[in-house]
């Protein structure tokens, strides 16, 4: 039996727009993704009869509701009292919630009001939800012909409560054993439309399936963010092996056709490719940087352990510096040049004694400098075996221009280290 | 009289989570603003039965529905026909609305499938809302007794479109001309809690206003987010003049409560104001940095023309980096104490010619270091009259450690130059 479900957010602060309701994103996400349809979304305020009316048009349309939000302690919190009304029940105090509470808020040494207890109150007919993360239990009641899960505001206590106690019970009522997993395919020197003209074939291939009645399953989306372009692969099937078998030509197909702009899969991240490549190979790296001003280095020492292949690095904002401390001749020669980010390379491996130097030299704008145009970007990269050099031309403002230069510059030392 | 509203957005993509609901944030946020409340928002996937249904819903208890999305092209966008359903109307070709659009693309010089004029039909009875940014137009119609106005749902289209044509006319309609004025006061080196303790005498006048029946105008905000907390005073009134004098007061007070945790007003930004401090002192800065990585020389390089008071810096992750490229004595004495902040500020200083040297050293985490807890932050900074140091111990995990010592790092600067 498909089940289709409502999401209902409640909260004045999200209608007044001083949260998002990113609740709505994940969840509706993580329904699509086993198959459970989400026709409606809505935000209401801090008012019963409101939450009450809202969760009765739901559940007209739908057979469960998803609340989020309301179920905290103070006088604005009125999801329970909502779902309450909704159900034509009273609301009771569940005395071992109740105790539940009294324990937790002795452990932490706090005085707590009286008002906290009202955490302890569920509509008449009620079943609580564990909540692992905070105090505010979620409550699920069936009501109206169908179910209602009230889960807590915070992402954090809402996420893993969602996970254990709401997915799995609703998988159930759907009588559909589901899983869903993801591969994800992490590009970096690649356009977004190089990555999806690469993927082309296996795109069309499922839409054809679709075109011929089949499922949407398995799919592939392209995300693009921080100047990278991730390929996800996504299927369903009653277990994890035969989803992984839906995915694996796939993903054998993306790597073969992404070729080197391939650095990693699901969890990696370029900065933490290269610091593994260069532990494995036992090597250092050093940075120079002008038009990065630090965000390179910033983002070598991301990684925890970044210490043992990241020595450090200059930031070299003004020409004489470059001179100075790198050796990089920038006064004379200019600081926009293929030789300069050459020198500052070499100069960083130098004085830093490590085995690669990698350096940035451009214009971040927002004015053109020394005649080259906003985006230009020279890197250097000395090794063991001299230096080489890429120029690339940017789009974008001042902070997407530094933000792609760091990609491109880590982009160059991963496919040279791999290779 | 006042105007409820409600706001519906339309496209599965919201359901499914494939992106956020911003728009309707950015709307709540602006009705707030001028007084007009909204008490629901939805989100309905591409299905003109779904939207016809919704704005019956919606316009059973408000005076005003603002649609966003579904105003494309292609075949999934159906607000146009959702709209026509739910008024009983039937859908009309405007005439002035295709030539327009033909004008458009010729000058795109861009062959447009016929598909695309479906942007020139409106319900009928319907007017056209013009669209600056793209090809779309919005569309305004009276229904069911209220009001339906249909905006684009790219926020760079939605948004000028609400400004100039939406918003005036709801104003019109609640009979109240009004115009909301903010101002902003940026803090840092203070917590939240202290930045609310030291405004909350005129947060409680305000209260006090609002128990005794009064507007809730003007309102204080604390808004945390990177380390820093802003207060936004925001005030509603017939013009702007009579609101800015509404704010005057509040600001008084928080200039003297708020002192030198003080350090901007409105679009100011932290090292906006250290650079326009040093460039007015025509003095510059250099960095030494040990746990921020680079970070700390990214955020003063940030402001464009930052080249005329920050002069570079150092990363010196390893400690014998920190002896050799600075002089700090690191090995010998230990990364982390304020010996090493201090020798690292003043080789900083001179080793890249500046007028300050600033610096930072500690442990970021996942793991103690060296016998300090994550979160140990010494700074030093060096300058014309010798150096000093501060200690703080910072709360999170390695990202959110790095991010405060930045701030807290800018925060020692601005106040010795301020003072």
């Amino acid at each position: 039996m498909p089940v289709r479900a409502e999401l209902l957010a409640v909260g004045d602060e999200l209608l007044y727009g001083d949260i998002l309701n990113g609740n709505a994103a994940q969840l509706g996400r993580q329904l699509a993704d086993v198959g459970i349809t989400v026709t409606h979304s809505g935000v209401v305020g801090d008012d019963i009869e409101t939450i009450a009316e809202a969760l009765r048009a739901a559940l007209g349309r739908a057979d469960a509701v998803l609340l989020t939000g309301g179920l905290g302690p103070t006088q604005d919190d009125l999801t329970r009292e909502g779902l309450a009304r909704a159900a034509g029940v009273e609301l009771v105090r569940d005395e071992f919630l109740e105790s539940q509470l009294r324990h937790r808020f002795r452990d932490l040494r706090r005085n707590v009001p009286d008002m906290n207890y009202r955490q302890a109150n569920l509509p008449a007919g009620a079943e609580p939800l564990p909540n692992e993360r905070g105090t505010a239990p979620g409550i699920k009641l069936e009501l109206l012909g169908g179910i209602a899960y009230a889960l807590p505001g915070p992402p954090h206590e809402m996420q893993p409560m969602f996970a254990s106690s709401v997915l799995p019970d609703l998988l159930r009522r759907a009588g559909e054993p589901a899983v869903v997993v993801h591969r994800v395919l992490h590009t970096s020197g690649m356009w977004e439309s190089a990555v999806a003209e690469a993927m082309a074939p296996e795109v069309q291939r499922l839409a054809a399936q679709v075109a011929a009645g089949q499922d949407r399953n398995p799919t592939i989306a392209f995300l693009a963010s921080g100047g990278q372009t991730r390929v996800r692969i996504s299927a369903r099937a009653a277990n994890r092996t035969e989803a992984y078998k839906l995915i694996e030509p796939i993903e054998a197909f993306g790597r073969e056709a992404l070729g080197e702009g391939l650095y990693g899969i699901d969890d990696e991240t370029l900065e933490g490719v290269v610091h593994g490549l260069l532990l494995e190979r036992g090597e250092t790296v050093a940075v120079a940087e002008s038009l990065t001003g630090g965000l390179l280095a910033a983002r070598l020492s991301e990684t925890p352990g970044a210490s043992e292949t990241f020595r450090g690095g200059i930031v070299a904002y003004q020409a004489e510096l470059k001179d100075q401390l790198l050796g990089a001749n920038a006064v004379a020669r200019g600081a926009v040049t293929e030789e300069t980010a050459q020198r500052m390379a070499a100069g960083a491996r130098e004085r830093l004694g490590a085995t690669w130097g990698l350096a940035t030299t451009g214009v971040a704008g927002p004015t053109e400098s020394e005649g080259h145009p906003v985006g230009t970007l020279y890197l250097g990269l000395a090794g063991p075996d001299g230096t080489q050099t890429r120029h690339v031309q940017l789009p974008g403002d001042r902070p997407m221009v530094r933000m792609l230069s760091v990609v491109q510059a880590l982009d160059l030392l991963r496919r040279t280290i791999q290779r």
